[in-house]
């Protein structure tokens, strides 16, 4: 297929490298150009403007966040694109902007589609994303092709692309609350004498097997929050973003609430690049053993 | 060997049963007698009082809550047991009981050893536990044996008995973490008529493998919280005793005190003896669609 | 003096009536004309637009929220302002947006003060409004007879026109706290048959004199939560603005997320238009006696 | 009247003091007979035991805690005590060991009075204490000549002596309430260079007169937490109490939750002795700012 990918991040530019070795011709741009530069030498083809990008059977975009995407993704360029054109937006956004987003396609004839993924930088080179993807049943069948060449998975969430969103947010969620309740009963271990590192045998082992528990508490275990598989910063972001969805849902989350307060502790202190496993840092210095 | 064992409920019915099948004398006691009757066919002996299984070898005890060991595990029956003893207490209790029962067998020339167990009712009967335990080294080395019999695993973690007892209510208190977080982000979901089932496919063939995911996970979407595999009330009380050791440390846990209000809710509505999986309830009431 | 005022609600159409006693020359905009047409009578001049409005020797502006202000207030009316105008801001708006505004004021030479206010409607009637006004002192110079005319008192609290936002938020977020305070206390009470009533008699006699404590606990006391002195959804709407305020400064407010909860609660359970007083149902509600 | 009053505290001595100028005869005893010396040269007569003193017409009581209490009125002193008396305790203790003493004084034909306070030494010394009094009416109606001589007004609040219990946790719970709400303030005001002092001049005079808001708040605009008028420790088992009250009624308190973890952290950092203003501390250090 011809297609277009705006957004060459450590994700975006995994998955062109991906798209580019199944045969695809690949329009790239990027706002830093540098980084398009080097997935030239594997075949992708350069252009100056979102708008020559935004063009082709289908446009692929992995913008950092809302400011990112607005910036970019704005009227003019959405008046100029050709309709019948299908966006995948495969960004982690506010829901707010997802619906903001679907009007503005559907108004001219374009089709969105929703498309976040679950996976870090490493899945995403391995081409094992897992794709949560809402929107038009015709619209994802059209770049299902795509979705199989960058992930491993898609899973179908709904026709409303914000859904996709919702899911996303909800899975970070429940990252966080992994980390900062890894975080908490290190800080409560700690204050017996019990080894982190004995407690997460026994539980990696038991109710709480894979990556997650194994990855973050040994960060904590080890107290040490670099290099960062998810920055603090984004951590918070994201719960920002499943808070304000949850509002506009009048839906109340204590817990992620709780999350909210320890990230932003995380940030205050200078934390906010490091790895989010630093909440166990956040919950050792309550205790006084920062 | 000859062992005594005490408390016969679910877990500790199962236990006999493990150890009697490896051939061990146990001497069982239990307050309603009937459920001691019932392992009698399979060979253990009945005692009238506390005080005849606490003696031989060794001695087990897997009673309900602090308040029913302080009943019977008490100053009389420990000053008339033999010195060199060894008492295993099964039970998850609180840190403050734990530490005094260390005193007070050591004071006595009994030996104390905390050794919670991670499993249910149908891991203990498939001498599948997981066992933590913790004080005298050599006197975890005499009732290893014991351990390898209803056990799959002994991981010893401290010294000093409490330390075991923290680290069961450190692997609760994550527990009741992941069922909150699952009950938020379902509430979050229907907000935006996203299938928590879906969802669950989503996150459980990716970042949460496991049963514990999956399965409270699971009550959560089907709205089904019968039958219990934890209660509601008891997950509140293991809260509660997360608390309180963390206080004692002076150990702020913030998130604990989310998992202690939304219990206490579910319990004020009636759902206590319902699965803890009840905490999707309480989410769902909270938004107003309970 | 000749000045535009736009935005007559309850509080600005109090505001207006007490200038035109005054002496002063109001020229007055309002979306919906019929509340202007109401000051008529009274000496105002309705004018067709804002932009009529916005001019003369200071301009004030009393506007529901955030999305209000953006709509009138927008570039093109502070283009075709009269450089040197002082416009006063007296609506409870985000730090972001006073931010904002103050940087587009600057930029076309015109004077922005903020100066929210403390007072209900019957405040305003009277003249008896806490004014917390923050900007360049020559600024609020030349508008402080307006003041005097408007209000009992007038703080002047910094050089940031923010910084009275700030300051607004932070007294209606203590405005909450108290009311969830009275709330949870009423719930608690109730557990064990001590009536409110006799409750607040004890407290507003002693450590709690004044109207926050005996007007909303009454209400409490009483269950009644009509009519609404402070809507529950404009609670929501000041004590989000808090939290914003607080995350653009990296300050975690823990009490202030548990405020947040407990109004979106009462929003979801239909009682966003209530006192918000409802703060005692949710509490009540959490118990099971709601 | 003849009566025995145990527990000589600040605030025990000082309701001895005015109970002597008011002529009633009164037999003191304290675990440390130091400070009852200090009241023989008023007229106090000194007695060596608990059981002395549990005797007359009436007793009062001001031990510090539970475990104060527990150890000194015991089942032994209860037995030898003459059917008829009196007790009357002033203690602020938990629910539980309220409604314990009740049973306990009424299965050997005493009466007991719960009769908790609100005041300081201070108060005490000029008499001028709120007492909020549970019991049997004829057994309050007996002792209230010694209520009028300690205090300025009685309160009753219920037949049930714990009743009296709930209010006095309910008050000190919202005293802490409003002590969390000022240092959050405090540290949101500070994030955007507001002075507290001003803030606290505006709200004082407005929606929060009396001597709370002033008296701590000051402490926080000051940063100086000594002398302490009422200890970060003592305050934090206040909450304590609280929340195992609610906790055994089945209502859950999330403000108090909040209180609890941030009067914690301030005992984890060594501020245990010193105000519970130093929860503005805790709201400084949360931002970075501590």
């Amino acid at each position: 297929m011809d297609i277009g990918f705006i957004g060459l991040g450590e994700m975006g530019g995994a998955m062109v490298g991906n798209l580019l070795k199944a045969g695809h011709t690949v329009r790239v741009w990027n706002r830093t150009a540098a980084k398009a530069q080097a997935l030239a030498a594997a075949g992708a083809r350069i252009v100056g403007t979102p708008g020559e990008a935004f063009a082709g059977d289908a446009v692929l975009s992995m913008l950092a966040d809302d400011a990112a995407l607005r910036e970019v993704i704005d009227a003019k360029l959405l008046d100029h694109a050709q309709p019948g054109l299908v966006h995948v937006n495969m960004a982690t956004i506010s829901v707010e902007l997802a619906e903001t987003l679907a009007h503005a396609h559907a108004g001219r004839g374009l089709h969105y589609v929703a498309a976040p993924v679950l996976g870090r930088p490493d899945a995403a080179q391995a081409a094992k994303l897992t794709i949560m993807a809402a929107g038009a049943a015709e619209a994802i069948d059209r770049v299902q092709p795509l979705f199989d060449v960058i992930g491993q998975k898609t899973w179908r969430v709904g026709a409303v692309p914000q859904q996709a969103n919702v899911m996303k947010l909800a899975a970070n969620f429940m990252l966080a609350s992994a980390v900062e309740s890894l975080g908490e009963a290190a800080a409560l271990l700690d204050g017996y004498g019990v080894a982190m590192r004995d407690f997460l045998d026994v539980v990696t082992g038991g109710p709480f097997p894979g990556p997650v528990y194994a990855g973050y508490g040994g960060m904590i275990a080890q107290r040490r929050y670099e290099p960062a598989l998810f920055k603090a910063r984004l951590g918070l972001k994201d719960v920002r973003l499943a808070l304000a969805a949850a509002d506009a849902a009048a839906t109340p989350m204590p817990l992620a609430s709780v999350l909210r307060d320890s990230l932003l502790e995380a940030v205050a202190h200078g934390d906010g690049e490091r790895d989010f496993a630093v909440l166990g840092k956040v919950a050792a210095r309550r205790a006084g053993r920062g």
